[in-house]
């Protein structure tokens, strides 16, 4: 079997924890298996990296930035290869250009465009493990590039693919995948089996375990992710393709977002073009519209509803305030005070009445619902943020997730 | 004009340095010429990625230790081009396989074999400062490779070599290359000019303004060198071809290294093939022999001594004890309480009677001379450790080295 061992920043964070990745890596390789580990940059140093940058300069170039902040996953690379070697095993490190990992030239935040596993597959037929520094690629020209963070996730299911692997161990400081964020949800619980697409919605919820684009890649070349500590032997979540028994649950898990903001146009001319009008502006300006309510038209006019990133409030505030001008719409209204609740299951296809539902248990804890929004397995409503914990464990507990792994109550 | 400008360690030692650096980068292109700046890691950081891998294991794979301390390097050629960039000037940091400088595959103490300038050459073109990691360079695997200590230097001149540059300016905490050392001798005067001879012979000899074989690749390239302070605009040392006026000075230097040991071994069976039998299984053991001095033979047998490393001095004697006990020799002698003090001058070579000069003054400061050895431009005394200050001085003004650039008063 071949294994491809994800460690992230938590555990290399000092000498003794890349010891011990350096030990659950010889013990996959001497119970018979290939290994090849991604390692992220010791916890803090990509940090400290980019802190020394601004004081440099306030806006560092991307390019350079790259090649300041590679050096992190560089750096915990050669360590851990030592780390092996000091253990016994052979072992050879490889960067992003070394394997080669070639990406676009989208400095920060790089996809991946190829991955050659010549030199990877030599390694490990002359018996060693081989260790990758995550996070980092080249572009066609040679440059450094990064994947934006979490990338180091990217760079081992990308590997896993491309190496066709057997599994991809991503180990963190969580021990898997949670029904919901156990923080604010004491009967959360852990998941044994979550579909691809379930964590994807999760993971673009707001749930922080797994970059959205490791999931995509494991999704997309079918590479089983098992998300587990690096702390203990527990065996943690499995993120793999939809299996039929999984269509039993109705509800996966609970997920919440408090980082947008809801901004309100008030009294649009409803003719058409006028959400082109409204939308195109704000692209522009690399604003990321999340969800979008039309309210319907009463005397030829309607309400336009919509989220951002609480960091682009302002400035989609004033973009669509011009607009707004242009356009003569009565008024302008903003709320920074809004969280998203979100409820995700690849059950919801084959079962009716979930919305309804989550209204119910919503409306039975006096949660008014701001905002609705829905896909083929999640539904997701706006309240006012003052009521994310209530709600949450509201849904929780009201779907059955605290309850035993593959039974649920609804 | 082409200006390749290398700053050392403590020149980059803060982002405040790093600024100057950019400053000084920036001057130079604004005054009309095309620059490229090499980098060595900010002061303290290469020790700091050294000390962190000794942490991991005692014996760190050399493979691996370059790819770690090649991070250093790489952080300060991207926080330079930024900072040249914040001052409104366009840069590109290039590492060491971007450029690329290929090497041989030894590891820690690699040699360069070639450099390609296309990418660094279209990079000037396009009107960018060039900020070049120094010390690392890549072997034709592609594997990460160092130079050795001072590695920056050889990175700088043999770049400035490969580019047909003007001047290979290396900037450092010393404002040049001084007749002796100014810490021992207090009418040590700084040189305006030298020759890569005898910078040679200085920097063999323990000063250590500059890297042996980045003087080699200036000599065998002409590439003109300028020592320099990084910290104001004053003229250092230029390291330049030979040139007439420079035989009208017997004597440019006084220099002295207390790192060496001495062995002797008494009473050597005087045959041929008796050197051999002594120095190939210390040269098979990678211990350097400095000095050798064979006695006139009495009796048949015959006194050999020589010099090591201090760091060697331990094992150099076991190894002769072996092979004194194979050859029958009476007796072996060790010391490591000696100083080598040597006067070095191209002038030597069309002067007589330096050698005498230089035997009589130590005489008359009461310096026992305990081995000698000599070459085309230097004479070197092995005498005790305690009298190294007071040889120093006393050569130094003996031959008149404190007095006014250029003349000389021998």
């Amino acid at each position: 079997m071949l294994y491809v061992q994800k460690f992230g920043g938590t555990s290399v964070a000092d000498v003794e924890r890349i010891r011990n990745v350096a030990r659950r890596a010889i013990k996959t390789k001497r119970a018979g298996h290939d290994v090849v580990v991604v390692v992220s940059a010791m916890a803090g140093e990509t940090n400290r990296l980019l802190k020394l940058s601004k004081s440099v300069t306030p806006e560092p170039s991307e390019r350079e930035s790259d090649v300041l902040v590679a050096t992190g996953e560089q750096v915990t690379s050669a360590l851990t290869a030592m780390a092996i070697q000091h253990e016994g095993e052979a072992a050879e490190s490889f960067l992003g250009h070394q394997v080669r990992i070639v990406t676009d030239s989208v400095f920060s935040k790089a996809r991946i465009q190829s991955i050659d596993c010549t030199e990877l597959t030599s390694a490990l037929k002359e018996g060693k493990i081989a260790v990758v520094a995550g996070f980092q690629g080249v572009d066609a020209e040679g440059n450094i590039t990064t994947l934006g963070r979490g990338g180091s996730d990217t760079t081992a299911v990308a590997i896993a693919a491309a190496m066709k692997a057997d599994a991809c161990e991503i180990y963190t400081d969580v021990d898997g995948v949670y029904t919901t964020d156990p923080n604010i949800c004491p009967s959360a619980r852990k998941l044994s089996r979550i579909s691809f697409e379930e964590m994807l919605e999760l993971a673009s919820l707001g749930a922080k375990v797994l970059q959205i684009r490791s999931v995509e890649f494991g999704m997309k070349y079918g590479v089983p992710i098992h998300v587990r500590t690096s702390f203990n032997d527990s065996e943690g979540t499995w993120v793999v393709e939809e299996e039929s028994e999984m269509e039993q649950v109705v509800v996966s898990g609970v997920a919440y977002n408090r980082d947008e903001a809801k901004i309100t146009i008030v009294g649009v001319p409803d003719h058409p073009g006028i959400a082109a009008a409204i939308f195109t502006p704000l692209s522009d300006a690399s604003i990321v519209v999340d969800m979008i309510i039309q309210n319907a038209s009463s005397d030829g006019r309607t309400d336009m509803t919509f989220t951002v990133p609480k960091g682009d409030f302002k400035r989609a505030v004033e973009t669509c305030r011009k607009t707004m001008e242009k356009l003569g719409c009565n008024d302008i209204r903003g709320d920074e005070n809004i969280a998203k609740i979100s409820i995700v299951g690849v059950g919801m296809r084959s079962h009716a009445g979930v919305a309804t539902k989550m209204f119910g248990i919503l409306s039975k804890e006096g949660v008014n619902i701001q905002m609705i929004s829905t896909s083929e397995i999640k539904i997701s409503c706006v309240v006012d943020a003052k009521y994310t914990e209530l709600a949450v464990r509201a849904l929780h507990d009201g779907f059955g997730l605290g309850d035993v792994d593959g039974v649920s109550k609804s």
